[in-house]
């Protein structure tokens, strides 16, 4: 079996360094440089020859920025005669332009899987893509993980008589319905409709919510503008204790002040894929690890062990 | 300009003609042969060189034979030295396979996209794919109509008044949400889950369906085992006047006598994207042909004016 | 080395049974489905991360059906990260068209080929090609056997005094004239014509059959027309024995009624690339089975022995 | 209609002239450099522009260099921004490598035809391909002509009662009985084993040609070992007048003073794809032009005319 | 012809107006958006079915925000049928990064290079490359211009007498001696080496400047500190008038306070291939406009003349 | 780790023979075939499955046939299931055609370097490419190594003061200043125009030169005319000892001759990456192999260790 050399771009040091932990791995250097005329370089600082190459860089915020990294990383372990190289990114932020919804528009979320490939991605390791469909846009194999039994397994603690799951979207009930069918709990979802990327409308609330418990799981959070929107929308059906749960936490734009402002929010669940500094933690945050998923995921790829066994059982 | 040439292979001959009629254009013939050894073979029967050829090939049962039809009949086009080759698919029964619901299967739909352009399509001209993301797994572009316009048409004439759009299937709600807001209607969800291909379960009826006249919308009819389902909770709910509608009538299996076994059904209302012989047209349903919209796209994409402004205005 | 991995598609269960036997193997589990569209889904049940995955699949009666099965899994077994794929193909049905014959056909057997790659072949495994230059045709490494080894070694114990070999036709004579070789036997052909795929005529035997025991060799009997042709024709020459031999006996449509009703024949010997069920297999029939050949051959692939030494010496 | 515009490589500019003459349009002129350490270079010395690009280059001796040639030819016209751009070949000597007849060598054919592809050939023209299947080799389309009808022609003036069509090999026996057939004449072929390039046995002629007057044919002459070979059997079987025919008269090494040698030769009757100097114009020689042929592929392939109909009613 | 269609993205739309204006086209609109994750997309705004697309986008800073808009619009426009699609980028700033000068990096210029085949562009449009080879690493058919003749009409026009070009790098002396001799001055060079990006030292002058007027020029200023070192052993050799050129004026970071510090510098002048704002236009700064050069250009192409015709006779 | 097995083709089978000697290894048989049409063929007579095979074979003349004859050795070994092929290429003469200095024209470096990867190379190992950028014309990965170090080692036991290294050219001049600073020493540079390939004309000499002993180099040393040309404008300025480097000592048409004319010339230093024969060893010529340095290589990149530590410390 070829070595395994794991490197990180500069998107979420922390979780590469939590990854390699787990794996007892040395995470291997790669310097990223910024030219005079503001064209970026990454140098790799470990033998790649033959080796099983992991680098590690989810889609984060400055994400044109991190996605140039990763490419040139590709590229350049693909350069240095890596044997296989697996783009690791658990978060993929162009899976959200996973269609053609107006005319002349780019299809990104397959533009940037044929990007990946051509720099030279043997494969891709992602996490909850924004629908299952993504995953058909790489022309490589991809392990798609999801993080619903991460987040599920948090939840079981809970009490959860009189309980229900909402999604804040139709177009992304399937999601939310899986995770209700794990906690065993019933499912409502929000009719929403996006005026702009940053106003959308929830017309109406499809199920029976009034005066339950909710929990609203969405994949990604980015500048919160539909968790304020449904909420809305639940309070005037009366509902009781609110959960916001997501696998991505973005929080970008406003979304921490607007989030901060529901103060009736009992708790907001989320994990790491996208790193979390220290000012956006809320006191009612719960920040969940996919580090430990992801490890043991990297070390079944590269020893040739069935990832999909991992979900198996429990799910 | 390149002249047109359009040849159809042997799934859908009057879906063809009658398009061809609509263009004022003849239809090129297309010879298929059966060997002795069960390989198909297709010669056209007209000039392509530096053409502009479309074949008109839905991919209806037998599905694997027509789609093989299909990729022969793009080949041979190439080989004789068309300027540009269009596969018009109406139906692209793969579709469905968008996604790795279990370990080892293939994203058939994507890998069939690959097949295409192998064989030699330079574009895609198809209706309503399962899933809006299907679009991105064709790596030629794609003109991807829908039928829901030819649909609302026919509505708009009906009394709506306490009409309520029900989708069978929360993970397609969206389309079925859209549909409603042409008609402006409300939209419920059925919460499905399939256990096997032929066996589904809708657990609930997601929205306020009680008392209500209500249309049943989904993409596709196979062998109709969801409508079934969901016909059995929406009468749990006292519904009124039922009315049933989908793109692709496939028809398939038991489809006919279930349908005709559910006397409540108003209407059955679908395409001629799939062709429904004599036998299958049951007394209460209507076929709205969508070969008028599909003349006119071939049209636009011929002399190069917009698809997309067919779809402006009314929607 | 990594471990090998073997499939079975349902072309030909009981040839791939026979190969893992010999290779002291068991053969991995694939699940064919048929949704209620005709589409086809397959899913492999064993773990296939960084295997030498084998699947066995000739293309038989129904071609189309056998072959989308074997791109389906192909594809699957590449998304399953297997680290080598070989198409085992034991008749490759679409090499007979391989030539472009009449103007605007596909030559299918190359686009297939194709077709393959794009599925995910990394590698072919087939046998007696209608043509040499099949081989050709495929972008990725083939082995090709030929089964002529086989059929020699059947002949070798008979007697084969005032016996010559006897190709149908012109252009296939090479082989026959290679077999002849490995007898010692010398050649002659029948001068065809193939006035549409099931009516052939032979105008005339070139070279000296006169009562001599005739050994009649084709690559393939399908529908038997051509052998009925070239029998009437060696009649005429006053030929005495008839053996009749063959790779490939698919024995389709009115093969075997024909066949049946040449009372003169003595012999018909052919191989197992295809499947013949009990009902086909006439009293007068030898099937000699290739699966040893198969075998030895997949074992050498597996552990990077030569398989050309495989036909040295006696050929 | 994009304007045409023709080059020549260094191979052949006695064809590209006359082919030129008969399209009344002049050839472009290309310089051919040797550098100082023997890579070649050439530059075309016209706008290509939005062209339609045809480069003339039969692969005659010296075949690296003029391929070479040709490969630089098809990438300076693709980077000058052709159109399209056509390679003419009217000789591919590569075909002759169509098969893997012994372990670890390269099926040329495909090489070469990948090759092509790979500098910028849109489409190929060439005539009378050592098999009919090299055609598959190419993913470009192709326009493969053959000389048969340019040669039947020429016999059709002579007297041909009491005449047999001999093919040389029964491996090549199928484009012989199909000259024949034009001819109305019957047809023979030798056995013949190859021992080395330059050394052919034929153990035997299949048919019955004693006594009769016959023309030999075969796709080309190299060496012309193998027509000495076959005139030394037909002699055997007392022949009387002799004819030998080919499409491509290379007549390399020792080909001239071996059909010096054959004195009973009537007449030897070639074709112009290969360029034949004065000294090798032997006074028994008839060299008939295929640029009449050419010319009017190349005008129907530029305005879309179809090229099979040329090749319909006589043949 | 196809009829033409502009686009701009985001990066330099001045030039894109002067361009469209020369053309007398309008320039077609096309909308950036950033989405709540920070991903783009662009949607444009004109009907490009058919059409002879170009997009005019310079890699300025932020050179990757550029750059993923200009992929997004390439993919959008095929996507939307364009016929041909130009990527226009009158400053390609990945072309510095064009060799391995370190182990394990990429040479992002090639990557770039494919990107953008990857995203959909048949062909480049660009302007002094860093180094003429760059031009190799496209894959598509490149228009390489040179801002040279732009830039020596400018210095014609001056007293020219007792002065010498200076290059401040051997490694780029090529490009120097080219502009000098068509200016018909000596040349001289720095010998410089890169410490970091940001720091070079220029060891050495080599040539003979003692005393004379020196035009120092480079295909690009960045952060001006190589025209600074290279000042600094220019005045060590008593060095009198000094004038500053470059093609590319990035002006990034330190470079205007700078280029201001240096006081005896009589003139800079530079093209508008890179947005130059008011607050960076220096007293002594010369901006050249390429706009009338890239327009005839864009005009050659899209008409089909001769683009290499433009460069003649002068230079 | 796969097996390692090294072929060479007939271009330097003296470099190969020492490689593998050094290497412990045996050079496996390759047999080269020239058929009667001239086309050439080759036989690889070593089991090549899943095997790292290296197949050795510079580009010196002649060329054309070096180069086919190493495409059909890699396209053997591909379709003989090698592992992994590397195309080692101690001179890779199309490097020097590596920009388009001149309106349609070939840039014969990306050209050769796509043919490579399209026969089947899977990495390239190569030394001293005339420019830096042609790495990046590959689309497999490289190892580029110079010979400066096996040259400078040469020089260092040699007394040096008073000496200064000079590039015939400033286009070059990157790479004799990178060796003068290996041996601490000043630079200088011809600037050279080239008439013609084989007429060069150096207008001056860059740098101070006067009175010093010098060590003129260049990459590679074709027809000497360059030489010739720099020693001519020299001798002008008063130098003293001369001496004269190159990597790859070609040597071609006049060159012996020339060098021998040159008098003055105190030593010729050249590697061995081009065969030099007896008759051209000047008596002042010394010839250093890279034997060791290449076969070091090839072993790193057998057992993946690096290649580019191999240039640490001394460089």
């Amino acid at each position: 079996m070829n070595r395994i050399v794991i490197f990180s771009g500069s998107a979420h040091a922390g979780l590469a360094g939590a990854i390699c932990k787990r794996l007892k791995t040395t995470l291997s250097p790669a310097v990223v440089t910024r030219f005079s005329n503001d064209c970026l370089g990454v140098q790799l600082q470990a033998n790649c020859r033959q080796a099983d190459v992991f680098i590690i860089q989810p889609l984060v915020p400055s994400v044109q920025e991190h996605l140039m990294e990763l490419l040139l990383m590709l590229d350049a372990a693909r350069g240095a005669s890596a044997s296989r190289i697996t783009a690791v990114m658990p978060y993929y932020a162009y899976a959200r332009s996973d269609k053609k919804d107006a005319p002349r528009i780019s299809i990104a979320a397959r533009l940037v899987a044929d990007l990946l490939a051509t720099a030279g991605a043997s494969r891709v390791l992602t996490m909850t893509l924004h629908s299952a469909q993504v995953h058909g846009f790489f022309s490589v194999p991809v392990d798609h993980l999801n993080a619903l039994k991460v987040l599920s397994r948090h939840f079981r603690q809970r009490r959860l008589k009189n309980t229900i799951v909402v999604s804040p979207d139709l177009g992304n009930a399937k999601a939310a319905s899986h995770f209700a069918r794990m906690l065993n709990l019933p499912v409502a979802a929000g009719s929403k409709q996006r005026l702009t990327d940053d106003h959308v409308v929830v017309d109406a609330i499809v199920g029976d919510v009034d005066g339950k418990d909710v929990i609203v799981i969405d994949d990604e959070i980015a500048n919160g503008g539909t968790i304020v929107e449904v909420l809305r929308k639940l309070r005037e059906r009366q509902v009781k204790r609110i959960v916001v749960a997501c696998t991505h936490g973005l929080l970008t734009g406003k979304a921490i002040e607007r989030l901060r402002a529901q103060s009736d929010i009992d708790e907001i669940v989320t994990t790491d894929t996208v790193p979390i500094p220290r000012d956006k933690r809320l006191p009612n945050m719960t920040v969940l690890s996919v580090a430990p998923l992801l490890a043991e995921t990297i070390h079944r790829i590269h020893v040739g062990e069935s990832v999909s066994r991992l979900f198996d059982g429990e799910e």
